[in-house]
């Protein structure tokens, strides 16, 4: 599955992608993850690719055509891919939301800025609207690397191990229980004694009604 | 304002803080962002801070005493700042939050990883625990950006007009009217003529217009 990140902000995309389950899954060749420079796609001398909203109002406004010869340049005479734009207006991403994208063989990621992008690109190029929460960021690039991140998880291969990802929180509706590890006792708090008897049928109740019960208590709204 | 990113993979946090708005706040001194890598407090030869869960189970649990020391040196001698830990359990960031966390001094930024994060130690030094939304993503640390990013723009200073942001998606609870920006005709399609027809009070109508319109359309949940 391939990437491709539309930015004007290139360089804060690589390190994040760099590391961890999404790093490897790139050096090992599963997940495809470029970012392309829209300032790339001015057309003018002066690298410009914003200007002032009709209308009036503060701030500046992302033009058409660079971003709209940008996103042609990223599939040059292949299929066009799934185009995402990251934006408040847009459907707020969820786990399912993962899932079903995890589908599509190309996704490009749009990231918007400044006090947003002339609505007739967004009109012409974007097949769906994603916002990553109710809330305001300086641009798209962090969300688009958060969904970059939850969709290649549900890529077959990016996990090694698939109980990894069935058993976290969100994925089967129910909020993940608490996890102690080594030592037994620390700061005079014991580990409790179910998770040391080795009895398996009683670790996996006592794990199951600690989920609903903290489910119940912090997240009532996701328990149907 | 300073935050305090507590995280194995200090690297993701580097170019992402650097940039934009965020960068400039920094570089100006409105903002100070630190990481400190949780693996500097392994207290091993072999530098490490995980192992196997109690109760069996794939995947490794974050070790107690790493974090506590760590969490320690960022606030040595000082007051104690107020410790986030992102986390799927917790309550689901926006924009009301981004309002009041803004008003700390400090805030730290616990980043989990691996299958969780050891339950007593959460237990200890934790004051809130946030989500950045219902999805599974691989660590805390793009979830820590976001909520830095978020923040960081409603401290004083940070955004360079204060209009900035109370113009914005999710600010008044509405979506965002639709921006247009030069050429007048793009492929075709011409700018809306009340933008052109330099008559204010119809150009506020309108977009008062659009961003209802707009909002029961896509968003009926946030209109109260």
């Amino acid at each position: 599955m391939r990437f491709d990140i539309l930015t004007l902000f290139p360089k804060m995309c690589d390190n994040v992608l760099d590391e961890s389950v999404i790093g490897r899954a790139r050096k090992a060749g599963i997940i495809e993850v470029e970012c392309h420079n829209i300032r790339d796609f001015a057309g003018n001398k002066h690298n410009r690719v914003d200007d002032a909203p009709y209308g009036g109002g503060k701030g500046m406004v992302m033009q058409a055509e660079p971003i709209f010869n940008c996103f042609k340049s990223v599939y040059e005479g292949e299929n066009k891919p799934h185009l995402i734009y990251m934006s408040p207006k847009g459907k707020t991403f969820c786990q399912e939301d993962a899932v079903r994208l995890a589908k599509y063989p190309r996704i490009a990621i749009l990231c918007g800025h400044y006090e947003g992008v002339d609505q007739r690109v967004l009109d012409e190029i974007v097949d769906e609207e994603i916002s990553i929460g109710d809330f305001v960021v300086t641009g798209g690039e962090v969300p688009a690397m958060l969904l970059v991140d939850a969709v290649s998880r549900m890529i077959p291969g990016v996990l090694s191990e698939e109980v990894c990802f069935t058993d976290e929180s969100h994925f089967d509706g129910l909020l993940e229980y608490p996890q102690y590890t080594r030592p037994e006792v620390w700061h005079g708090v014991s580990v409790p004694d179910v998770l040391l008897s080795g009895h398996h049928k009683n670790i996996k109740k006592w794990r199951d009604e600690q989920s609903l019960e903290i489910t119940k208590r912090l997240r009532p709204d996701i328990l149907k």
